[in-house]
């Protein structure tokens, strides 16, 4: 939550002069997004948000979340839409970094999500496969199974410091889900990082879904398991199948679950708490000494594993076939 | 440059059904003052800034700045203006903080002032003194040469850690303007921290002044003093005495300076570099280690200091009596 580049009123007139945007009336820098500089802009014709890219996120990335970004917009998901500028480009340069200006979108992240807003997302999410589904760009996963073996190796004897046994917890994890990882689900375009953060709602009603710099090529049903950790669990760390059945019903009426993506749930739901426990780790492992930025957690993804090491199948989830 | 406070939507919506502002839409924490945490904030009757008062602003000075605020505005000068709950209250509290809401205010501070800005801050500083002429609140300031000794107190021998010699030269200048300090000139409500990041414009107009957290009861031509040493130096600390001039000037077209107050520009002068200098010194002797806010250079005050120390009269800034 910060802003990390410094942007001059000069610079900003000049990179939006190559837009139909008017003129600029304002902007605020905004603290919102953990990788990047963003701003609000107000110019004659509206509000928008401009994104600075900041190293963490891959330039050779961008035109497929933006590319992204617009095809979902253009099939009707509410994501923020990229504005061209008058050279029909969607990614420009400000302050030496890659930049983007997208439409401003009404909204707020809720920070208790209820059974509602569970199947909200459900919804929203199997609206998001289905209108990915013509996308011709791809982007391999790099946070999935293959890569997490290479977190584990960046963590080391340091995995024991934060958690006695952690270490070997992981590593047996690990063989667990490589030896069962399923290959052969349905594909396609997953948000994988569709936490609460990145949803907005307008009182009980979902209103956008933000916040694409993870989005990728893979299995469909591991984009909902991601859902099922970020989204289903309570404070105290219990598993409330309420809002699991909510969230698993809602996907289901909008995109329907093959049987091999019903039954993989379980080592899915395993898989995702297993990432975001490495990266969380490696994280919580780098924090320079002295910084504002408070690390995630990283236990709360190996309490959520051990629910998850003890499920039995999908219908612990509240999985109906 | 960051939010102190966070603030869940379920608090927010508390706290603006207290007022007449219809359902929050959006809001987002933004980058915008040093002491406070401030929100964008969305709601279907327009835009507002949202300020949580944290710790550094005193709290029973809160009343004094709102309602200052609130009067300027009454009189024509764009500023920000607070917004009325139902009971009529400007001053409310959110997450367990005073807290106020206030207009949305378009435009952008300029990072390298032209002439005509300087005149443009002249003329509004002017009208300024004159729309606080007749407000009834008062406050001490206690940054005024009063304060500073202590100030000075608080850096002690450490003064001379940043420069050497810093020490001797703050404690002659100490002297020096506690001995020649006017008493009598006019007084008024002042804002006391006009510098370009608290003036916006649009093009080559101002549109408003923002940040009256320092405003105070002291001198109307200490105020000048400060705008002459905010705005009128280069980048390489020289003093552009067309820029002085177009700024006196200007002022002086709205509320003429009396003979008195002209004489009295370069102690004033000084006594504002010292001020600077010796806040400036304070926070820059007091940053946490490995905090993230980079304070300000206390010695770009010293230089400024150091040419106000040889002026011999109150033309040397291009005023004209």
């Amino acid at each position: 939550m910060a802003v990390y580049t410094d942007v001059g009123v000069e610079e900003l007139q000049t990179f939006l002069a190559g837009y139909d945007l008017g003129d600029v009336l304002a902007y605020k820098g905004i603290a919102e997004g953990v990788e990047n500089s963003n701003f609000l802009v107000h110019t004659t014709c509206g509000y928008f948000i401009l994104t600075l890219y900041e190293k963490r996120v891959s330039a050779e990335d961008l035109p497929f979340f933006l590319a992204l970004m617009n095809h979902l917009h253009a099939r009707g998901l509410t994501c923020p839409q990229p504005v061209r500028n008058r050279r029909g480009e969607i990614l420009g340069e400000l302050a030496r970094r890659p930049a983007a200006l997208v439409t401003f979108l009404d909204g707020m992240s809720v920070r208790r999500p209820n059974t509602n807003h569970c199947g909200a997302v459900g919804e929203a999410l199997a609206q998001l496969h289905l209108a990915g589904a013509d996308f011709k760009m791809s982007r391999r996963n790099a946070l999935s199974v293959a890569g997490w073996r290479g977190l584990y190796g960046q963590t080391g004897e340091l995995a024991n410091s934060v958690q006695r046994g952690l270490g070997a917890v992981i590593a047996s994890e690990l063989d667990y889900c490589e030896a069962r990882w399923p290959h052969d689900l349905p594909q396609g375009v997953i948000h994988a990082d569709l936490f609460p953060d990145n949803v907005f709602f307008l009182g009980s009603k979902l209103s956008g879904l933000i916040d694409f710099y993870f989005a990728c090529t893979d299995a469909l049903a591991y984009d909902i398991a991601i859902c099922l950790n970020a989204w289903c669990f309570e404070p105290d760390h219990s598993f409330n199948v309420t809002k699991g059945r909510a969230l698993l019903q809602a996907y289901s009426r909008t995109r329907r679950l093959d049987t091999g993506e019903g039954a993989a749930l379980p080592v899915l739901a395993r898989g995702a708490a297993l990432r975001f426990l490495l990266t969380r780790l490696v994280d919580w492992l780098n924090v320079p000494p002295g910084a504002m930025v408070r690390p995630k957690d990283p236990l709360e993804y190996w309490r959520k594993l051990r629910f998850h090491q003890a499920v039995a199948s999908a219908r612990d989830y509240g999985f109906e076939a």
